[in-house]
């Protein structure tokens, strides 16, 4: 079986994951897993959304996230927004990166935003602005490009054209969503395959949903044919807020495949499943994650 | 991604799964959810064990299942046995098949019934006279293939050397057991690649647990180097007693899978669905299922 060496995660549960639950998390909650999870040695970890604090209550705190946490050298600190003004506030509150969203598909783009896709590429040209004279790259998320609840499959193509007008645009990497947990691992592997000899040179990130249970298959497909960027979120947190949905992919299940599979993450695992038992905590929620519940492998050969 | 054109479901929940419940499943209730699964089309399903009732009590009305289901022409009902007097209650019972178990690593199979591997093998000659009498096919089940929580990881070898032994008492076909859920994907395709290779005469099932999320992942990896037999339980019911396991794969997220990836069961997977929420309302616990909470990928499509 071909794996690479080494992956790349991308911790979601502080945004995306937080971002779901309809109650407002204190400040202070927020910054003690952000802080824990620096700690486990992920290098992107995303922490708040500029949004209108209307629309996403939940994180109407960033800039009071961002100014409380201790920033680790070397670990990115990622904010999300949605036009340039987030992108001001974001920059003025000293993310690292800036993440931006539009869907591959045409319907689901008009059923978020009322608009177009390319509309909404061409309307990240503020966005692009801001971050060049602040000196912080972006990274364009593109959602449904394993499938649309509206219009079912998305023509790889199509993805491949999203994919070229935002990097024409200035993104230097791209974030592929599973938004409503559609993919499968035949297609993560044909889609991926013909996506990394395409865009040799840009760095691409999978964000896979497990909505039907699917999550670490088609991550292990996309292993195999060489994709070595990974969004997932402590305790499986959050997700689309479609009927269902289970949400992201668990970070301290796909660590753990990753570890047993002998695929290098720099994360040190015990730290990140006390994160887990942390996001437990603040959400007041039973997590979907396996790990924290059954412990390690090599924790139960030890034990016995 | 190579895959085979189709597998064939071995259904669990209604022997594994229900003898994990704490409470006894009334009679009539074991024999509803049993009627279920046989119009999903699977074409094997254990229904019961002809144990020691004071050892696993919630399965001490075998017979009276057997007596009560509706046969379904080309289904295998199969009851599960530790010794030839429990061999004796499922051929008069009218079992079609009889399984019999022992565990590949020494200190598990000592832990369990206090002898080694080899004096357990041996002792099955017993149950295998009384099958042959009766005309019953016999498949032996080798718990802890994948990894033993007191000895670690367990040689490919000693497998083989247990299927060897089991296949030269008699027996048609082997179940490899992930008793502690430590099977990986990568270990799975080594394992069975070897196995497959060395027995292209004896039908191997792998029989996954999910208990650190990696079941379908693991079954994935099968899949790619040939393997199509598969054990599950509809709901994710049951699985080992050990401390934090989250039981069998579960049969809906399995089948489901393979249907996205094109690969044939014979199975409907509404009816399946469908026997998951019985699965659930009898057990009076919310299941492990992913599709019974999220819907079929083809649904969400259709409903927006």
């Amino acid at each position: 079986m071909y794996l690479p060496e080494s992956v790349i995660i991308c911790e979601q549960g502080a945004r995306d994951g937080i971002q779901t639950v309809p109650e407002f998390i204190p400040t202070a909650k927020k910054i003690e897993l952000i802080n824990a999870l620096s700690e486990t040695g992920a290098p992107f970890i995303e922490v708040a959304s500029f949004v209108n604090p209307r629309v996403i209550p939940q994180l109407r705190d960033g800039r009071e996230v961002l100014a409380g946490i201790v920033k680790r050298p070397g670990v990115k600190y990622i904010g999300v927004v949605p036009n340039a003004e987030g992108a001001r506030r974001a920059a003025e509150a000293g993310c690292d990166e800036i993440g931006i969203f539009f869907s591959a598909s045409d319907s689901h783009n008009r059923h978020n935003v009322n608009m177009s896709t390319e509309d909404s590429i061409r309307g990240l040209a503020g966005v692009m602005d801001i971050s060049r004279d602040a000196g912080i790259p972006v990274y364009a998320g593109i959602a449904t490009c394993f499938g649309c609840p509206y219009e079912g499959d998305v023509p790889p193509k199509r993805v491949a054209w999203a994919i070229e007008s935002v990097v024409k645009m200035g993104a230097y990497r791209v974030v592929l969503g599973d938004t409503t947990g559609m993919a499968n691992p035949r297609q993560v592997e044909e889609l991926m395959s013909f996506l990394l000899q395409r865009f040799p040179d840009t760095p691409i990130n999978i964000h896979i949903h497990d909505n039907r249970g699917m999550g670490l298959a088609c991550i292990l497909a996309a292993l195999q044919v060489g994709v070595t960027r990974f969004d997932s979120s402590v305790g499986g947190l959050g997700g689309s807020p479609t009927p269902g949905a289970m949400g992201n992919v668990c970070s301290e299940d796909l660590v753990h495949m990753l570890h047993e599979l002998g695929v290098e993450t720099g994360m040190d695992l015990d730290k990140l499943i006390a994160c887990a038992r942390i996001a437990g905590e603040l959400t007041g929620r039973s997590t979907h994650s396996h790990v924290l519940k059954a412990g390690k492998r090599s924790d139960l050969v030890r034990s016995c």
